[in-house]
C-alpha cells in the first residue's frame, strides 16, 4: 500500500471506530484537545513564527500578498484564545449523529428507523489560515467523521504543530482510558485527524474514492474548480458566488436602498455579496433608479449599466449631470459583466421588463448561491422564490444574510451550490447522512404479500421528534407500552 | 448549440418552469397522461410488437437472452393496465415539494424557511423494460423534476411511442389551459419528459453538468460503473449489492434458519439478497451450524465454506457424511468469494471469532448496501448497527426487506449505496433538495453584531410539522398572531 493509500485507509479505519463513539466521549475528547492546544501554545506559536518568517521572504520578493501574510498570523491579540473558544462552542452544539429522523412500524415487532450517522471520511482542503485545522478537526469529531486536512503550504509548520497537539490529545485519552473503568473510556484513534503536506498528496487523495466519502474545499474559485474537475468523490462547496438582487416594480425606494447597499458594500469580497442588480424598467422613468444609483455611488460603488439604465442616469435633471460627476463610477456594461463575480465594489446593472425576465436572467447567469427580490407584492415574491433555482431566495432582505452563523447553525462547514445532499450555508448536518436500522424478531420477506398465508405490511408511521435519539425513543416506547 | 446540449438545455428550461407548478396541476397532468396512454394503447402495443420482432431475431441468433426478451413484452395479461395503475398510485403519494423542513426567526419580521424543492433535471438510464419510462416520468413530474430518459435499445420503439403519448398529454394540457380561466391552468412543458435513443447520446449527456443535476442508472453493475466513472454529475444508485448476514453467538437456530433462508433464496438475483454468511465460531462446535447448513442445502443453496466451517461439516456425525451427500452444494471457498455478488443460490461462508471481526469483514468486503446480525444480545446488536457502515443495518431480519415498497415509500427511485444525499432504498424524497427562503422587510446585515447600534440575532426555532407546506404554515401563523 503506497503512502497516500495508507493515509486514506487509516482515516477509514478511524471512521469505522468513530461511528460507535457517543456524545459524551466526543465531548471529553474536544475538551482534552482544548487543554492540549493550550499547553502546546508556545510550540505552536514558534512554528507559526517559522511560517511567518518564510512567508515574509515571499512577501518581500513580491511572491505573496500582504493580506495572505496577515491571515497566517496566530499571534495577534486574542487570536489563539478565539481559536480555542471555537472548539468549546462546537462542543456545545447538538450532536448531529444518532437522531431518529423517521420511524415506521412495518409489522408487529418489525420497526424501521432512519437514524442520522456520520458521512465517514472527509478530505478538507483550505488555504492560508492555520486555525482552520482546529475548526475542521472539531467539526469532524463532533459529527463522528474522520478528517484528512491540507492547509496552504505557507502555514505548513503551524498546521503540523496544531495537528500534532490534537493527535497527542486523542492518543493520551485512548491510553488513559485503558487504565480506568469503562465509564470514562475514550476510544477515538489519533488517525481521526491527519494532516497532509503537499499538493501532490491531494491529487493522490482525490483518487481514493474507496476510502474518502466527501471532499470539502474552502478557498479560491480556482482551488474549488480544480478539485471538482479532478475527483469522483462528492465535493461540498461552491466555486462561484454570483448573487443578484431584483428591484421589482412595487419596491419601496428606502427599503431598496438599505438592502442593496448592505448587499453590495458590507463585505464585497464575500461570496454572498450582490454582483448584479436587476431593475424593473418602470424605475427608469421616475427618480427611483436615479436615487438608488446615487446612493450606491455615494457608497463608493462603481455601476456597470446596460444601455437603458445608463441613459436614464444621463437624462437625470441634475446640473452638472450625475453621470459626469460620478466619473468612472458610472460606466457602460459589457455582456461579460453579468457573468462576473467582481468581489469588489463593482455592480452590474440590467433593466428588465418583468419578474419572469429577472428570473430568466438569474437562472441563466447566476451561480445558484443566493438571489433576492425587493417587492411589496407578495404574489410576485412567492413567484420569484419558487422560480429562481438557488440555495437562497430572499424577499426584501440582503443577500449577505447567507451565512451559517447568521442562519443560526452555530458553525459553518461551507456554503454549497450543489443540487444534492446539502445546499446553501451548511452546518454540522451537512457532515451526516442516515442509515436504516431494521429491528425484527426473525422476520422474513416471504411472509408478506397478497398470496396465501401472506399478510400486508402495516406501514404505520411512528411519531418522532427530530431531536430525539434512538436511545431516548426506545426508552419512551418501553415506558408507554 | 449541438443537439445533445439542446436536449439538456430544453430539460433545464422545463425544470425552471416545473419549480413553480403546484400539486393540483401535477395531479391533473398525471391524470391526463393516464388518459392519453390508455387511448394510445394500440399504437404503443404496435410499437412494442416491432421491438419484439426485432428482439426475437436477436434471440434466435443467440445474441439476446430469452429473459430480456420477456421483459420487453407489454402485451402480457394486465401488464399495460398495471403500468397505468402505477401512475395513479404515484399521483396519490404526498407531494414531496414545498414542505417546510425547518423555520427560524432571525429577528422580528425576518424569518428563514428551509423548503423542499425539486433537484432539477434528472438523467435516467435503464435497461429493457419499457414500462419504466412511464414510471420514471410519473416520479419525476410528481417531484417537479424534468427527466431525460434512455431505455435499452431493444425497447426503442415502445419507449418512443410511450414518451410521445406523455408529451402529447402535456402539450394538450398547456394548449387547453390557455383557453380557460387561470384556475385550471396546467403549464408543464412537453420537454419535461424527453427520450434519447443512442448510447452516444448518453455519453454526451453525461458531460452536461451545467444543465443536468442527477443521473440515475437502473441496471447492471457494468452500466452503473460505466456511468459512475464517466460523469461529474452526482449519480444515485448502486453498482454492487454485496450483503452479509452475521449469525452471532447468542443467535437462535430457528430464527437464523428463517432469516438466512429468506435472505438467500427468495430472489437470489436481487441486490438485497445475502451473499456472505458470517458465523460465530462457537456454532461450529455444536449442531447449530450443521443444522443451518443442512437447511440451506435443502433449499438448493450452494455453500462456499472457509476451512473451519467446512471441517465442521465434514466432522458432522451423519452417515453417509453430510458433505458427501451434499456433493457440489458444499465447496471450499476461495478468497474472491467474499468479494463476489453471486446473484444466484450461492453463499460464501466465513467463520469469525467476534462481532468486531464480523464488522471488520463487512466494512472491508461489503458494498454498504444492507447487512444483518442475528443475535439475542441487544447490546451486541446495537454495536453492530452502529459500527457497520451500510445503508441498512438489520437486527434479526432478512436483508431482503431493503426495498422502497417494503419500507412504505410507495415508490422506489432506486437503491443508493452513496454516502451523501440519499442512502438505501430511495423514494420520492431522493428527487428533492431544499432551498432557503428568507422573508424580510428591508433587513440589512450591518444592523447585527456586537458593535454600537447593532443587535444580536434571535435564532428562535419556529415549530413546523414536516408535512406542512409553506402556505399552510403562513396561514396558521396569521391566524394565531
Amino acid at each position: 500500500m503506497d503512502s497516500i493509500t495508507q493515509i486514506a485507509f487509516n482515516a477509514r479505519q478511524a471512521a469505522n471506530i468513530l461511528q460507535t463513539v457517543d456524545t459524551a466521549q466526543k465531548s471529553r475528547a474536544l475538551k482534552l484537545i482544548i487543554q492540549k492546544l493550550a499547553s502546546a501554545k508556545e510550540d505552536i506559536l514558534k512554528a507559526n513564527r517559522v511560517d511567518k518568517e518564510l512567508a515574509l521572504q515571499q512577501v518581500n520578493a513580491g511572491k505573496l500578498s500582504q493580506s495572505l501574510y496577515k491571515r497566517l498570523d496566530l499571534e495577534g491579540a486574542g487570536k489563539f484564545e478565539t481559536m480555542l473558544q471555537g472548539v468549546a462552542d462546537i462542543d456545545l452544539l447538538e450532536d448531529p449523529v444518532g437522531k431518529v429522523l423517521a420511524a415506521t412500524k412495518l409489522d408487529t415487532g418489525l420497526e424501521l428507523y432512519r437514524v442520522s450517522c456520520p458521512v465517514g471520511v472527509l478530505l478538507v482542503i483550505f488555504e492560508a489560515r492555520p486555525e482552520v485545522v482546529v475548526n475542521i478537526a472539531a467539526l469532524a469529531l463532533k459529527s463522528s467523521n474522520a478528517a484528512i486536512l491540507k492547509g496552504g503550504k505557507e502555514s505548513l509548520h503551524t498546521c503540523t504543530a496544531i495537528s500534532n497537539a490534537i493527535r497527542e490529545a486523542l492518543d493520551d485519552a485512548c491510553k488513559a482510558s485503558k487504565d480506568e473503568d469503562g465509564s470514562q473510556q475514550i476510544n477515538i484513534p489519533a488517525n481521526a485527524v491527519q494532516v497532509v503536506e503537499s499538493r501532490e498528496d491531494i491529487d493522490g487523495l482525490l483518487k481514493q474514492d474507496k476510502y474518502i466519502d466527501l471532499v470539502i474545499p474552502r478557498g479560491s474559485n480556482a482551488l474549488v474548480k480544480h478539485i471538482q474537475w479532478n475527483t469522483r468523490i462528492p465535493v461540498l462547496g461552491h466555486a462561484d458566488g454570483l448573487c443578484a438582487t431584483y428591484v421589482a416594480e412595487s419596491a419601496q425606494l428606502q427599503l431598496a436602498k438599505t438592502v442593496v447597499v448592505d448587499a453590495k458594500t458590507t463585505y464585497p469580497a464575500a461570496c454572498n455579496s450582490t454582483e448584479t442588480l436587476l431593475v424593473h424598467e418602470s424605475h427608469l422613468k421616475t427618480d427611483f433608479f436615479y436615487e438608488l444609483a446615487k446612493t450606491l455611488v455615494d457608497n463608493k460603488v462603481t455601476l456597470k449599466c446596460d444601455a437603458a439604465s445608463l441613459k436614464a442616469l444621463q437624462d437625470s435633471k441634475e446640473t452638472p449631470s450625475f453621470v459626469s460627476t460620478a466619473g468612472d463610477n458610472v460606466q457602460e456594461s459589457v455582456p461579460e459583466d453579468y457573468d462576473t463575480e467582481f468581489l469588489d465594489l463593482t455592480l452590474a446593472i440590467k433593466t428588465v421588463g418583468s419578474v419572469e425576465e429577472a428570473m430568466e436572467h438569474i437562472n441563466e447567469h447566476g451561480s445558484k448561491h443566493t438571489d433576492a427580490i425587493i417587492t411589496e407584492d407578495e404574489k410576485e415574491a412567492k413567484q420569484f422564490m419558487a422560480g429562481v433555482d438557488a440555495a437562497g431566495v430572499y424577499w426584501n432582505a440582503s443577500t449577505r444574510f447567507a451565512d451559517g452563523f447568521r442562519y443560526g447553525f452555530g458553525a459553518e462547514v461551507g456554503v454549497s451550490t450543489n443540487k444534492t445532499h446539502a445546499r446553501g450555508p451548511v452546518g454540522l448536518e451537512g457532515l451526516v447522512i442516515y442509515k436504516y436500522q431494521l429491528h425484527g424478531n426473525g422476520h422474513a420477506t416471504a411472509n408478506y404479500g397478497t398470496g396465501a398465508h401472506q399478510k400486508p405490511y402495516l406501514h404505520e408511521r411512528l411519531p418522532v421528534d427530530d431531536r430525539e435519539s434512538l436511545q431516548e425513543l426506545s426508552n419512551k416506547r418501553q415506558r408507554t407500552e
